[in-house]
């Protein structure tokens, strides 16, 4: 595949218009890798990302002991490395081939520079990424509106027994709230609002009083979805 | 609040430094609205982007008989028409304010020729970006990896049966399959991977053929998983 055409299938650089998909291509280096190549080292300097175009990469970390936990794999049209090297700082995992693979190389320096001659670059790239976020955002709330909101009533339930009161406060932040509970904080404040709608809860800033325990309850034991 | 330090909470512009978010603060337009306002029309140029700072704003469309669709509502801290923005075109949806906010309007001019001038700008948004992303796609495989698994299995099976054998070719493109299944083409990829693995099925480009039917028939049936 030519490079271009290549380019133009990387979610990362969707809707572009062939002339930026033109400047894009003359800073990228075409990389092949075998099975069991090395990519980068955790620690190096984060010169530049990387796009899989065919094949499979590893990210790992290894422990004092030389033991390998494994991140991440990334397979076709999957970036990796770039919010490192978008963000200016060293690599920080380890990356290597997992089968031969064809790996495009984007050098941070000539990147930058392109984005400075061509800002609409880097706008498309983050409406690409913005879409992209929203379609995921939409895809967690549909997976976690199914047993998140009977996780919340339990911890709802738990937190009013332990303060003795129906009238409780959040002792944590509403995104690490949302992440315990397995969603994000956008679905977190989709589900207290459905409940509030409910007449189940009513929230005042960190506070929330419990309205319908009968209905919670039934929320948590799976009886009734939301 | 002030602006400086609203836009240190916004997640779009995490791990900014300080100059770069006072650069931003400068062609910021901090606006109120009260709940019924509207904020921008379907069809309208898309002349910026805005971020809630506090309050609720919905996205809706309206029917030609005049009946309102609610797309999204987005509360504190989330960005909405910036998707459009970046890429150029106008706002797709109508904008009101549910109740009184706050919101900040980044006109799109004035954003893009910041971003001319700092690039790093645009790489710290893009690495904001990118980070929110991979989290999201985590925590989409882990809500996706517990039915997923058998809803595939399911469909490989539905397939060799309209098929007639056990080699049967994927009718749907690997990121139509996946939306139809509730995950991310990402997340396909892994579980096929890990049913070759298991040695359920043995891929070969679009073919996979099915070779282990008693262990897929316990995924689909629910009785095991992957």
């Amino acid at each position: 595949m030519k490079i271009v055409e290549a380019l133009a299938a990387i979610p990362l650089f969707q809707g572009m218009n062939s002339e930026q998909l033109q400047k894009l291509a003359l800073i990228v280096a075409d990389q092949r890798y075998s099975r069991g190549q090395a990519i980068f080292a955790e620690g190096d300097a984060g010169v530049g990302f990387y796009v899989v175009i065919s094949g499979k990469v590893k990210i790992f970390k290894l422990s004092s002991e030389g033991k390998e936990q494994i991140l991440h794999v990334f397979g076709s049209g999957e970036p990796f490395a770039e919010a490192a090297v978008f963000a200016g700082s060293c690599f920080p995992a380890h990356a290597m081939a997992l089968e031969t693979s064809r790996i495009f190389f984007f050098p941070r320096l000539k990147f930058t520079l392109l984005i400075q001659e061509n800002p609409a670059l880097a706008m498309n790239m983050m409406a690409a990424l913005s879409m992209r976020l929203k379609k995921f955002a939409s895809l967690i709330e549909s997976l976690s509106l199914k047993e998140v909101p009977g996780r919340l009533a339990v911890h709802l339930l738990l937190l009013a027994e332990e303060q003795e009161r129906d009238e409780v406060r959040l002792d944590l932040t509403k995104s690490h709230l949302a992440s315990l509970l397995g969603t994000i904080p956008e679905t977190l404040s989709r589900i207290l609002t459905k409940m509030t709608k409910a007449d189940m809860i009513a929230t005042n800033g960190p506070s929330i009083t419990l309205l319908n325990r009968d209905a919670l309850e039934a929320l948590a034991s799976g009886e009734e979805r939301l």
